[in-house]
C-alpha cells in the first residue's frame, strides 16, 4: 500500500523539514523586509494576504491563510482562492489593537486531483472502474478523522465506489456532496507551511481615519492678548467638535527656553514680552515632562483632555526631542549633547544657518541606553495623563533604531498609541520611519498641486508596497508651511485644497484657525512662512471673520463621517475626464472610492481652477462594480443635495468654483 | 570629551546591536527571498550590488561593499557610490566557480560632515576658528591607527588647524590631501552592517555563454540505417565544432524499455525493429547509470566526451527522472512508484491522455530520503565520467525541494556543474526552478514571434528581478517543437529565428541537423510535432542537402565568439525604428548590446518578414554611450563585411531577406 493512502492529520503548524512537502509558498504579501517589519491595519479592519502557491506536476492545490492574535495558541484559518497566475488570496478580520500573526499552509489535494482526472476520463469514455477503486481509498482515508455522522456517509460512498454500480459510483465521485465532505477532512500529511510567521500591527481606529486640527493654546486667552490657558481652550472644544474634527493637536506645551529666544517673525532678539517658539523646549520650570506655567497645570491639561474625550476628540501632543539651552538635561545629562572645544554646548546648525535657541540631542552618546529610556519615558508620562496620539517633530533627525525600539516597546503596554511622523524629507527616510512603526506620516501633498502631480503621488502611495505600511496624512497648511498657491488669498483655493486633503486621504489635518480664516500673507514674496507667524507670538483670532470657510469644512467632515468609502485611503481609482473627445481635461480631476463591501461608493470631482467654471465628460468605471457599460444609475451631490440620473459610463459634469469647487457624489448603482 | 572624538577601528564585521549604529542599509539587491536563494554570475564575471543607504539628519555617509569567497575569513571591500535617491552601488569581480558572500557596511563620516559645514561657513564669511579646533580633533583621532608616515602628516594638519593661521588652516581643512588621508582611516566605531550575508553562485563560463547543439547519436551509424554508436559520433564532432557550437546535448543514452514501447510517429504499437523513445528509460540492461548497448560502452562514451573536450565542446546529458516499466527500480524499489488497487504500477497520465510506456516517480514516497540519494547519485555517476552539463527533462514535474537539495549538494563538490531546466510550464514554476539552483532555463522564446512579443519578453527577462537568477536559453526548435512559423519551409525563417536566438540570448540551442536542414513538415497541420519524429525512429541525415543554413549558423556563431557584447543577455536596449516619421516599424526590430566596459557594441537589425525587403529609420541611442546626438560614427555589418558611415542618431536601414534577413553591426563610436 502506497503512502498516498496513509493519513496523518496535523492541525498544528510544523516547520520540520520533510521532502514530501511539495507545495511551494512564496512571495507572500504583505511581507516587509523578509518579515522584519509589520504591515498595518486598524481595529475592526481586515488584512488581505496574497501568495504564490503551486506544486510540481498537475496536482490540485488547496491553501489556507492561518492567523492568530498574539497570545493565542490556536491558528484560525480561511480558505485561500486562486486569482490567476498561481497567485492566491484571502483576508482575515482583526479585533482590538495589538499584533496578529499570519502565515500560509497549502497542500496537494489528491482527492480533488483524482476527481479532475475522473471527470476527464468519463468524458473521454474511458473505463474508470479501477479509478473508482482508487478514489474509494481516498474516501476511506478520511473516515477515521471524520465525525461519526460524516464517517458513516463516507463509508457509504466508498462502498458504492467499490461496487459494480459504475454509473452511480461515477455520479457519486463527481458529486458535490462527496467534495463537501472530503473538504472537511483534508489530508494535510504533506502540507507545506510558509517558513515565516508574519505580523500585522492592529492600531486604534483613529490611526486609519481622522481629521486633525492644530492650534496654539496660548492664542486663546479669554482676555484678548493675555496668554491662553488649558482652561481657556476648553471653551474652544465645542467649536472644534462642531466642525467635525477628531483629533486636536497641540504644539509643544512645555516650558520655553529664555536663552537665545526668538522674537516675532523669527528675529534673533526677542522683546521682553515675546513668548518664544514653543519648540525651544525646557527652562528652569522643567523639560518634556512639564507644562508651561502660563498654560496651566498638568491637572488642568488632564481636564482639557477629558473634556475633549467627552466630545469624541483625542488630544495629540507634539513630541520634539530637542532642547533649549535652558533645558534641565543640559546640566543633568551633559553627555547627551555635543560640546565644542571651547566648552560650550553645540547648538543646531544647517550651515551656514544657525539655530542657537535649539540644542540637538547626540544619538551617538556613549550613554545612549539611558538616553533612550528617558526619551521613551516622556511618551509614557503623557500616556499616563490620557494622551494616546503623538505627533513627533522631525523624527528623521533622530536615530532610526531608537524609533524602532521605542515605538515597539511602548506599544507592548499601550497598543492604542498612535504616532504621526512629521518628517518632510526624502522618500526613503519617510518610508523607513513608517516601517519602523509610525502610524502615519506627513506627506508631500502640500506640494502636489496639479492634476498629474496629485494622481501620480496618490498612485505611488496606494499602489506600491508603501500601501502596506505608510499611511499618509494630508495637510494643506501647517504653522511652518503656507504654500504659494494660497498667497493670492483666494478663498476658493482654500476650499479646493481642503476637499482634496479630506477626500484623497482618510487622514488629513489643518493648522487653524489660520486655515479656515484663509490667512494667506507670507513673510516675504515667494516664501512659505506665514507673516507674523503664530510660532513666535500670541495671536488673536476672530473665528467669525467674514470669508471664513468653517461651514464648508463642517460639511465635508460630516460627509467623511457618514461615508465609509472616505474612511480609507488605498482603494482609489482616478477617472478619465475629457474636455473634448480624446482630450483629457487638465483641471477637472475625478476619483472614486468605495467601502470594502462596495456598499458605499463616493465619486469626487474637483475643479482645480478656483476662478472659472470647468466642464467635461467623465467616464465612470462601471466595470469595477460589475455593471454593464450602459447601466442606468443615480448620483447625489452630498455638498448640495442635488441628484442626477446618469445613463451609461460617460456623463457630463461641470463644476462652478464660484458656487462650490467640487462635487462629492454618492453613487447609487441600483 | 564627547564620544564623537573617541575612536575604535573595527575591521571585522560585527552584528552586535549598538543603538549608535545610525546608518540604515536596506533593499539590498540582489537579494532573493530574503537571502534564501542566490544570485548568479560566472567565472571571471562580476556582481553589481545596490542598496538604499541613509542616515538620520545631515551627516555625510560612506559605504563599502564587502565580499569574500566561501572559505575566506577576510572580507574584501569596494567603496560604494551614490546613484541618486539614497541608492548606492558597487561591483566586485569573482574568480572560479563556487560561492561568494557579500554584504554592505556604511557609516556616518563625521570628518566629511564637518568639512561640508566648514566650506559653507567659509563661503558665508562666518568665523570658523572654533570649527577648525573641532576638525583638528577628528584629524587627531585618526593618527593612532595611521601608518607612521601618515600619522606624521595628520599631526601636522592638526597642529595647523589648532594654530592662529586661520587662512592656511581653512585651506588645509578643505584640501584634497587631508580628505585622502582621512579616507584611508575611516572612523567606523558606529558603522552599520547589513543584517544578512548574501550569497552569489559563481558558475563555469558555459553557464553564461554557450551555443547548444542537440542530436540523436543513434541516427549517425556509419552504415546508413544501422544504429549509430558513440564511436560513429566521434566522426561528427569536427562538423559540430566547425559550426561553432560549444555544447553537444544528447537525449537519454540509457537502455530503452520494451514494455508498451512506442512505434514511429508515437504510435501505440512498435514494430519489432522500432528503437523506441529514448525517454522511456531502463530495461534489463540497466537504468539511468547504464548505456544503451547499441550505442556502445561507458568507456566509449567517455572517449567521445574526451574527444569533444579536445575540440572545446562539452557534452551535456539529458537527465529524465522517469522509468519504462522495465526499469530495474520497479523491482528493486517498488515503493518509489504508485501502485493501483489491482496491483499494477501507475503509468503517467494527463487525463484523458495515457503514457503507458512511462512510469512517474512518486515524490511523496515514505522512502523519499533514499530516493533523493539515488537520484542525486545519477548526476554524480556521470560527473565521474566527465559530464559537467545536464539538461534536465521536465523538472517541474518533480518535487521542488528535491532540486534545491540536489543541486546545492552536487555543487558543494562540483561547483562547475551546469543544470539546464527543460520546463515549458507556467512562469512562477520556471522562476522557482531557477531560484532553486538551475543554471539556465528553457524559455518561451519558441512562441514569441512578433516584434512586440519578443521585446516584451526580453524586457521581462532582463529588467525584472528574474535577471538576477534566471538565465534563459533560447531554442528555435526541439525534437518536441516544430513551431508553426516553420511549417512553410521558408529557409529564411530558419535564419531569422536563429539570428534572434543567438543574438538576443547569450545561451541558445538548436535540435540538429533538423534545424540547419530546415526540416519543416509537421505530423499534422497546425501541430507542433515533427512528422516522422526522430524521437521514435533512426533517421539518416544528408548534412550537405541543398538549402541548408550551415554556413549562416557558422558565421553567426563566430560573430558571437568574437564579440563580448553577445556573450551576455541582460544588457540589451531595444531601438526605435520608424517606417515613416512617428510611425514605428512593425517588422524591423533593432537592439543594441554591449560589453561591460563599452569596448564592444553590437547593433542587430532583424527583418521579421522573410519575404520582402523592409526599410526604415533607426535611432541609435548615442546618449547611452555619452555621445552627442550629432555624433559621427561607423558601423560594420559582420555578416557581409559592409561598412557604413553614420551621422547622428537617426540612420536609414534596409534589410533584404533574400540576401540576409539581418544586419549584425559592430558599432565603432570613435
Amino acid at each position: 500500500m502506497n503512502t498516498v493512502f496513509l493519513r496523518k492529520v496535523s492541525s498544528s503548524i510544523s516547520r520540520e523539514f520533510d521532502g514530501r512537502q511539495r507545495v511551494v509558498i512564496e512571495n507572500v504579501s504583505p511581507e516587509l523586509d523578509g518579515g522584519k517589519y509589520h504591515a498595518k491595519t486598524v481595529e475592526g479592519g481586515s488584512l488581505a494576504v496574497e501568495a504564490d502557491i503551486f506544486v510540481d506536476g498537475a496536482d490540485t492545490v488547496r491553501a489556507e491563510l492561518c492567523y492568530r492574535p498574539e497570545g493565542a495558541d490556536e491558528w484560525q484559518r480561511v480558505p485561500m482562492e486562486p486569482i490567476g497566475n498561481d497567485r492566491w488570496k484571502a483576508s482575515f478580520s482583526v479585533g482590538t489593537p495589538g499584533k496578529y500573526f499570519y502565515t500560509v499552509e497549502a497542500w496537494p489535494d489528491h482527492f480533488l486531483t483524482w476527481k479532475k482526472g475522473l471527470a476527464k476520463k468519463v468524458d473521454a469514455g474511458q473505463d474508470v472502474s479501477l479509478d473508482l477503486q482508487t478514489g474509494a481509498l481516498f474516501v476511506e482515508g478520511a473516515t477515521p478523522v471524520a465525525s461519526k455522522a460524516d464517517a458513516g456517509k463516507l463509508k457509504k460512498f466508498a462502498a458504492l465506489m467499490h461496487s459494480d454500480d459504475i454509473q452511480n459510483a461515477v455520479a457519486a465521485g463527481l458529486g458535490e456532496e462527496l467534495v463537501r465532505l472530503m473538504e472537511l477532512y483534508p489530508d494535510k500529511a504533506h502540507a507545506s507551511v510558509y517558513d515565516k510567521q508574519l505580523c500585522v500591527t492592529v492600531e486604534q481606529r483613529k490611526a486609519g481615519f481622522g481629521a486633525w486640527y492644530e492650534f496654539f493654546p496660548r492664542s486663546w486667552g479669554e482676555v484678548p492678548g493675555r496668554h491662553g490657558t488649558f482652561n481657556d481652550c476648553r471653551r474652544l472644544l465645542p467649536m472644534v467638535a462642531g466642525m467635525g474634527f477628531d483629533i486636536i493637536y497641540l504644539p509643544p506645551i512645555h516650558p520655553i527656553g529664555y536663552a537665545k529666544r526668538k522674537g516675532r517673525n523669527n528675529s534673533l532678539s526677542a522683546a521682553p514680552d515675546d513668548p518664544g517658539s514653543c519648540w525651544a523646549i525646557g527652562n528652569r520650570d522643567g523639560g518634556h515632562k512639564a507644562v508651561h506655567p502660563e498654560l496651566g497645570t498638568i491637572e488642568e491639561f488632564e481636564e482639557f483632555v477629558g473634556d475633549a474625550e467627552c466630545l469624541g476628540i483625542s488630544v495629540a501632543l507634539d513630541i520634539a526631542f530637542q532642547c533649549s539651552p535652558d533645558h534641565p538635561w543640559v546640566q543633568e545629562h551633559p553627555q547627551w549633547f555635543k560640546w565644542r572645544p571651547d566648552g560650550t554646548v553645540q547648538f543646531a546648525e544647517n550651515p551656514p544657518k544657525r539655530y542657537e535657541d535649539i540644542l540637538p540631542i547626540d544619538f551617538e552618546t556613549a550613554d545612549w541606553q539611558n538616553l533612550w529610556i528617558e526619551l521613551k519615558s516622556i511618551f509614557l508620562f503623557w500616556i499616563d495623563r490620557g494622551v494616546k496620539i503623538f505627533r513627533v517633530d522631525n523624527p528623521h533627525t533622530k536615530a532610526f533604531p531608537f524609533w524602532e525600539w521605542a515605538i515597539a516597546s511602548i506599544r507592548e503596554d499601550h497598543p492604542d498609541t498612535v504616532f504621526l511622523a512629521e518628517a518632510f524629507t526624502r522618500p526613503k527616510l519617510m518610508a523607513r520611519l513608517a516601517k519602523a512603526g509610525y502610524s502615519q506620516s506627513y506627506s508631500y501633498f502640500t506640494w502636489r498641486n496639479n492634476k498629474n502631480e496629485l494622481q501620480e503621488y496618490l498612485t505611488e502611495l496606494t499602489s506600491s508596497p508603501l500601501k502596506h505600511f505608510m499611511r499618509p496624512n494630508f495637510w494643506p497648511n501647517t504653522p511652518d508651511i503656507l504654500h504659494e498657491e494660497f498667497h493670492s488669498g483666494n478663498r476658493t483655493t482654500f476650499i479646493i485644497r481642503m476637499v482634496l486633503a479630506a477626500t484623497l486621504s482618510s487622514n488629513y489635518g489643518m493648522y487653524g484657525p489660520a486655515y479656515e480664516l484663509c490667512e494667506h500673507v507670507p513673510v516675504a514674496e515667494g516664501k512659505e512662512e506665514y507673516l507674523d507667524s503664530e510660532k513666535y507670538e500670541i495671536k488673536q483670532w476672530d473665528l467669525d471673520r467674514p470669508g471664513n470657510i468653517r461651514a464648508e469644512i463642517t460639511r465635508i467632515n460630516r460627509i467623511r463621517k457618514e461615508n465609509p468609502a472616505l474612511q480609507q485611503t488605498n482603494d482609489i481609482a482616478f477617472l478619465r475626464i475629457d474636455s473634448a473627445p480624446g482630450q483629457e481635461h487638465g483641471l477637472l480631476m475625478g476619483y472614486v472610492k468605495r467601502s470594502e463591501d462596495d456598499g458605499n461608493i463616493i465619486l469626487v470631482v474637483v475643479n482645480l481652477d478656483p476662478n472659472a467654471m470647468q466642464n467635461g465628460w467623465l467616464r465612470f468605471p462601471l466595470e469595477m462594480f460589475r455593471k454593464p457599460h450602459d447601466h442606468h444609475f443615480a448620483v447625489e451631490d452630498l455638498l448640495t443635495g442635488n441628484r442626477y440620473e446618469w445613463n451609461g459610463e460617460w456623463n457630463y459634469v461641470e463644476v462652478n468654483p464660484h458656487a462650490m469647487p467640487a462635487h462629492i457624489f454618492r453613487v447609487m448603482l441600483s
